[in-house]
């Protein structure tokens, strides 16, 4: 039976079938010992018979293994495990040396990310380079499972979409046998309908956004989480939920990966269990007074503003997590709900995660008369065919709701410290990228 | 703090809050009743005072109110449970009547569907109808929980790709700022790569199919689980997976909504812990048999025998989910490995299930040489920009690996005995549909 290189360590002195890649080949002091990698990790191996030693030879980096040896505790090798007497059989030959070397962390300078991305393929079989996706998939797991305990079930909702609503210069469109079709950019007013059946609805999905800027923050294709709650009683139990959800996961993760996050030299992120809200205003306000521009007029934060207010809270209350609140209604989207409390305001909030917005989290108007009242007030046609499904969830009774559009890959890039959203994601897509 | 329905039989002869959405008004002996709907069931309300039955006259359904009443066991309710003294507040009113009765089952005719799909913001609030999709998300639930406890990772590709390498007829195409892209028919390219990174890995995630037919069996848009295990010894290494999977999301969920299937007059899935494998050559020669229909010298199974080995192998051997192996080689794709044992056949099977093919599991052709070999062959341009990463992916080193493509829209369809896949999905796509 195969072991896995992180479970050697049960298995001392007794004699080992394990498989796995060729990672690396080096002799040290005349012996030759050759680096095992499989879905777990590496294992040094010492390849001792002369018969062995002459197998090895020739053999390329990513020629696939299968080893017989003896596991011994040795606290100079890494992991301190070191597999003995090795026997090799090669299950898979390469011929070609590979395109780029894939045991020591790569290259992630900004100038040098389309290498990287050329050669993906390979270059994910470099330990801390998978290590991003491993803990990516545990990310969504753990949202997944904080979700499903809070009873929200997940829907699946479509992607291709009759003519766009809202936004059109950003809308990928598609010939859809004969008729024009466009590609979903988020699925709100679908869990937002939902909210009329489940009351609390999420799902993670990929979005997809002609974004003809290539800056470090967008991509074309994103992986969005989206939340949508009825019944709530106000903003906060949106924020709430949100909070304790980021507060989980980001807490699991660095407990479970505490070593790998040591290994690439991350600094985990500082988090309480309640972030600070900041109302937009007291962000322009608290900003201006720190720095001397003076951003009070500005409707959004500005993304200096986000990184400020980001440090701010770290520092005066040990928190990386932030909730902008109150942003101002001359912002607002349709489908936002005015604050009854400061009209001039709407409960809608920003999450800023380590000085970037990763998540929107509004409450949604519920009520269909005035939902009617604030789109014809946008310049929008209520009469428009591509609202007519969306308006009748309104029409035959939607409970208070509220949700957020959380980006996945942000989340991820600023988890793991990655200055470009591309790097968190398997095979990023942009205005120049469509491979691999 | 709010009780939902399903847990009012803890608060027995207590006086409680629950919110929901008027679902049903009744006037019986003089008495009137209403049913509230929340996200966990139905409670019948007894209404007593003039004032309240007042205030209930002119609500229509889909009226969003807040009762508080005392939980009262009456063995006549159904559920066994009555809230009576009932206080009422309209947290949402509701003006029009809605344009469709969901207190009783919707019309699934195949001559209706058009009517039902064009309903559904509204036709989802049915009981009945809602369940469908609790359990649609159940199953992707447990189906991660497998695969997890398994070891596998979940892996999120890219669905906008460069030119289509095969089946160019049935992709769809879209501007991609300026050259032309199409939507991933399939991420099996993606998994396969994977494979030399994570060994395990899967995603469930839409997939595109432009399909100009419109049977009970084919959408444009699908949710498909993909599935890709590295170091597999043999072709029942991927079988056995697929099988204990669906052995175990079947048992779980039929366990879980033993009631849902009584209530929706659905017959649950008999199934064994090992299903039945068949040869196709085999199926052929019992079909022939069987009903004298000659099917021998077809390449594929029928429909027809589809269904028919079901049948069989239910009343044979206790099990609606049957494997179908060994299929001709004749019939093969340039990615499957032939059987060594039986060069006249692939090691390629399909899952079939209540009469409907729901997986394709085969094993893969790993050897690079092989591959291209059975490129050629197949009159394919090795040099075609689309390969050049998959193929890399072979020559830096895979190991024997299998998996499969799974519907999960088939799943459920088959679980839920409902006639046609457009039934198991919130909101399906077909040439012609595109709303809701």
């Amino acid at each position: 039976m195969r072991i896995l290189a992180e479970n050697l360590i049960d298995h001392l002195d007794k004699t080992v079938n394990i498989e796995g890649w060729l990672h690396k080949k080096r002799l040290l002091g005349g012996l030759t010992f050759i680096n095992l990698r499989d879905r777990s990790g590496l294992v040094q191996v010492l390849v001792e018979s002369k018969k062995e030693v002459e197998k090895l030879r020739g053999l390329q980096i990513g020629t696939v293994l299968s080893i017989t040896g003896k596991v011994i505790k040795d606290d100079r090798a890494p992991g301190g495990i070191e597999v003995h007497d090795a026997n090799i059989d090669v299950l898979m030959a390469v011929e070609d040396v590979p395109p780029i070397e894939i045991d020591k962390p790569l290259d992630h300078k900004s100038e040098n990310l389309d290498t990287l991305f050329e050669n993906r393929v390979i270059g994910l079989r470099n330990i801390q380079e998978s290590a991003i996706f491993k803990i990516r998939s545990d990310i969504n797991r753990f949202i997944r499972e904080f979700l499903w305990d809070q009873d929200f079930i997940e829907i699946q909702t479509p992607k291709l979409l009759a003519e766009a609503t809202e936004g059109g210069a950003e809308v990928f469109k598609l010939d859809y046998f004969g008729q024009e079709a466009t590609l979903a950019q988020s699925p709100q007013f679908y869990k937002q309908m939902m909210v009329g059946v489940f009351e609390r609805v999420f799902e993670i999905a990929p979005a997809f956004r002609a974004e003809p800027s290539a800056t470090t923050r967008h991509v074309s294709e994103v992986t969005m989480l989206d939340i949508e709650m009825g019944f709530i009683k106000n903003h906060d139990d949106v924020l709430n939920l949100v909070q304790d959800m980021l507060y989980e996961v980001v807490t699991k993760i660095q407990q479970k990966y505490s070593k790998t996050f040591k290994s690439m030299n991350i600094q985990p992120t500082i988090i309480t269990k309640e972030f600070p809200r900041f109302k937009v205003a007291e962000i322009h306000r608290l900003f201006t007074e720190a720095t001397g521009k003076d951003t009070t007029n500005e409707k959004d934060l500005m993304p200096e503003e986000e990184k400020w207010i980001c440090d701010y809270a770290k520092n005066k209350y040990g928190s990386e997590a932030v909730f902008a609140t109150s942003f101002p209604a001359s912002a607002m989207k349709f489908y936002h709900a005015i604050d009854p409390e400061d009209p001039d305001t709407v409960l809608w909030a920003d999450l800023l995660f380590r000085g970037l917005e990763i998540a929107t989290c509004p409450v949604r108007e519920n009520h269909y008369e005035k939902l009617l009242l604030q789109m014809k007030k946008a310049g929008l046609n209520t009469d428009h065919p591509g609202y007519k499904y969306y308006l009748q969830a309104f029409k035959y009774g939607l409970p208070m709701h509220g949700g957020c559009g959380f980006g996945i890959d942000r989340l991820v890039q600023k988890l793991m410290s990655l200055n470009n959203i591309r790097e968190a994601i398997l095979f990023p897509r942009d205005i120049n990228r469509l491979t691999p």
